[in-house]
């Protein structure tokens, strides 16, 4: 579609900037979490919505990219749906996601997050679109 | 549903990490706008689809908050849909957003997020709760 | 919100039109299926999309329906995302559906769709309010 | 993706039993309506959810056929999301979709669904998959 950009380096990208961090990284199941700090949260001192919607996209494009790069295709999100259940004041969010189709140009995954008692907080439905590389 | 948690000041939230700037803030109309820096971006060199979704729900969040508030009344966001068209590699992102419902219980807004040249490059329907303030 | 508009009768509701049958409905799962019949389909002979939406919003509501009244409250059908993952051109249509949030004021169901070979075709995510009834 | 399905006579469609008509069907925009009858409704009396949803699909759907069959590709849906605003117990639902965008493997479509007092009562995200036919 265009020219290839110029990668960000992995401490300066928006996934750094909010303390973002992957644990399992799998075609069929992903997990990670972040701080419930000042820098996720919105002025009223709780979670901002879009910090949920961005981790959710941040896992499933990384866990569908490492599963079809060695076949020279690349990930592109199409669509992120998040809703929010309970808001998170404090502590960790912990994200466990599922890959519920993988299909030849479609993967689609969902994505629970959790406080620290184990409330479902969010839930994330992240499409992708599974092309060949540019250039490829 | 708890008691009220400390406010976050407005240079260190989810916002301020990512650069965003509201411009105008109504109760049917609200736009702002991002540079498309690496703090937005994922490690390819693109905007991040969470970089939208996040935009999109802080737009519609504190529109629908300052239109109610003085009715003490609150804004929670419910559901955020964001759907990626066109990547984004440079330059600021824009977004305008409107008001499509405003119900006694909850508003809808969409928000159109464009590049420089004025293509059209994520949609995002986001759907806020309208409840009364705690200890209103 | 208005006068009570006039019940219709079960036989002729949309349910009835597409020959949808609800099983099990419980205030934490639902479950129920539907024929793969001409008149569930689109014109090229694969079941409409809208099917899964209309089945998906029926079996969420009725279950939230059910688990509310006897505290006087109705429940109200805020969205409804449905992706359609693989086609289905014949058989029975069977679908799953789990409560995945009970708030004060909005519950969340996933509901997954299943061919005859148990592929997972379809998945819905469908959001209600809870709210007093009308006049209660 | 499977040999091709029998076709469905058009008089025998869900389109067809549940009255939906198409009025305008362009490559930009796309216009119908269908009635307020029993058949569209859940047994409290009003539109089923799973109306709006079908009537979005169908529109989206045969619009966009329409507009890439010349260059033998499909139009397949890959999801719909509809917001439920206002509730409509009796006349005509009119419905009003504008593609928002024409890419080379996805379209996106949004559908304004009113009453007869022009109210806007619920809206529609229809996203679509666009691919050669098969055996094209």
């Amino acid at each position: 579609m265009s020219p290839s950009p110029p990668a960000v380096a992995p401490d300066r990208t928006l996934g750094a900037a909010l303390g973002f961090e992957l644990l399992e990284v799998g075609p069929e199941r992903a997990t990670g979490r972040f701080a419930a700090d000042d820098r996720v949260k919105q002025p009223l001192g709780l979670v901002h919505g879009g910090a949920f919607a961005a981790f959710a996209e941040s896992l499933a494009s990384v866990a569908t990219y490492e599963a079809v790069a060695s076949d020279g295709l690349i990930a592109v999100g199409l669509s992120n749906h998040t809703s929010f259940l309970r808001p998170i004041f404090a502590g960790i969010v912990r994200a466990d996601g599922r890959r519920r189709h993988r299909g030849r140009t479609t993967w689609l995954w969902e994505i629970d997050f959790s406080d620290d008692e184990g409330n479902l907080c969010a839930v994330s439905r992240v499409t992708l679109a599974v092309r060949p590389a540019p250039g490829g």
